[in-house]
């Protein structure tokens, strides 16, 4: 072995075959960025959906279509970047060939129903599954959508089994680092309740409310009179339902305790409203400004 | 008279003297408006903060200051823009010396509790109160904030007393139109439940889940976490907690119903969740993400 990228093999972020499933903009910017920090060889894709698969050739974000089973044979690092819905049957589809050298990740955006899925999937090669979730987006889709930059300066959760090789841990931390993230680790139960905390209610909360107006009394007039607040307030509602169902349903339990959680805050304060408590209401608004405002994307609060 | 403006009286939309009360960005940008159109002759300034009242009179925003009762003995039309909560007091302060000749209007954000300050304040002086509400705001406040071009391609709601002399509606009704608006005529009542439901209603959720971050487990990681979903949906609750206060305290019964009603729609939903109910879910995300797509600011859906 004289690749230059042969010297590998113990975290510092280099991997000979990559495979990545689901070659959309998650996926294929995992393997842009990747490629443009020198820092993989081959990339295999794959995926159930030829034009996406052909679009990713022409693009170069991958150099060959693989089946599942051929990327569990070749590959040392396979990033799932699915539907977290699809990640059970395609785990179910490698285990068999699966190289004893190969770290699975993934980039489903809940964590321990996806565990619960690859355990069953993967059986007692589970420790070679390191669960991630890259905290990152666009409202582009597609191979087209994909960029080698869009994990820079962002957070990549990865949520470790106490199985997992920590070699193996580093070496996916490592990857995503070579693409301009940063990463933490977390477990996958604090994982899901922040998440469903900071993503999934608020995505909830604003489908919930843009339905309500839809189906309420005049829901015409309604809508010709919202302005800029409730353009930003229902902006996520725009969003995939098909990625929102399977989110919701994947996170039950968290969303759950979130919404029941919720609830108590809501009470509390319609019932200071029923009784025209000024100084309740008047309490709330002003910690919820100072915490709006002290808060800014990615991090530290000012306060 | 030889004024150019004395040819005006019937609702043309010119008027000699106008009294603006709240010379901040609303009251400002109306008296910036109808100069920039030719409008106005005088305007007169009242307010109780001498620093916002100099700077209004060093940008031009007005020619002097007033006390209340001089507003309501000189001016011919009077627009109060100050929170709905003191618009009793102000009004109740200038009933004795009002001119028959005045045309009283406002423009809070609400409207049946102003009309309601307005009977207990103005007594048989109410057929000279013509309630309005214009669509608009900036995150600057303030004379310094005001703006010729506020209200261009805005909508402008008034809700018209019995009492009104029509005249005196198509008076104020053209003023604002002078400024660039859209009229539109409506009941209090819906009035109150349209902005209710598209603008209060999101103001409460966005801050009550604001403040249920705030003080629930984990809410700096939580904070920290937190991404672009989350930006936009609590952008509002930075918002002025005194207005939003007064709002909430003064459109109370609309929003007590608007939470009721909501809440409905949150029982189902949250029941579709318990029972893991895919179909139900996509379905109400499909709809929601539908109606979202297809609305445009200011007006039209595009279905």
């Amino acid at each position: 072995m004289n690749s230059p990228l042969a010297a590998d093999g113990n975290g510092t972020g280099v991997c000979q075959t990559l495979a990545v499933v689901g070659v959309g903009l998650i996926g294929g910017s995992f393997a842009a960025g990747l490629r443009a920090a020198g820092r993989v060889g081959r990339v295999l894709g794959v995926g159930r959906q030829r034009k996406s698969l052909d679009e990713a050739l022409d693009l170069g974000l991958i150099d060959a279509v693989a089946s599942p089973e051929q990327a569990a044979r070749e590959a040392d690092i396979i990033l799932l970047a699915t539907p977290v819905s699809a990640m059970g049957a395609i785990l179910g589809g490698m285990k068999d060939a699966l190289s004893s050298r190969a770290v699975l990740t993934d980039a489903g955006s809940t964590k321990a129903d996806v565990i619960e899925q690859a355990r069953l999937a993967l059986g007692d090669k589970v420790a070679q599954f390191v669960p991630g979730h890259p905290i990152a987006g666009s409202h582009a889709t597609g191979p087209q959508a994909a960029d080698a930059d869009l994990y820079r300066g962002r957070n990549v959760i990865l949520t470790p089994l106490p199985e997992n090789d920590p070699q193996a841990v580093a070496h996916v931390a490592s990857l995503w680092r070579a693409c301009g993230a940063r990463t933490r680790l977390m477990t996958p139960d604090r994982h899901d309740g922040v998440f469903a905390a900071v993503s999934h209610l608020p995505h909830w909360l604003a489908a919930a409310y843009v339905h309500y107006l839809e189906t309420g009394e005049d829901a015409d007039l309604r809508f010709e009179l919202a302005g800029s607040g409730f353009r930003d307030f229902t902006r996520i509602a725009a969003g995939s339902p098909e990625m929102w169902r399977d989110v919701f349903i994947s996170n039950k339990t968290a969303m759950q305790a979130e919404l029941r959680a919720l609830r108590r805050t809501l009470d509390r304060l319609e019932a200071a409203l029923d009784r025209t408590d000024g100084d309740a209401l008047q309490q709330w608004l002003d910690e919820a400004a100072q915490a709006r405002r002290a808060w800014q994307p990615g991090g530290k609060r000012s306060d």
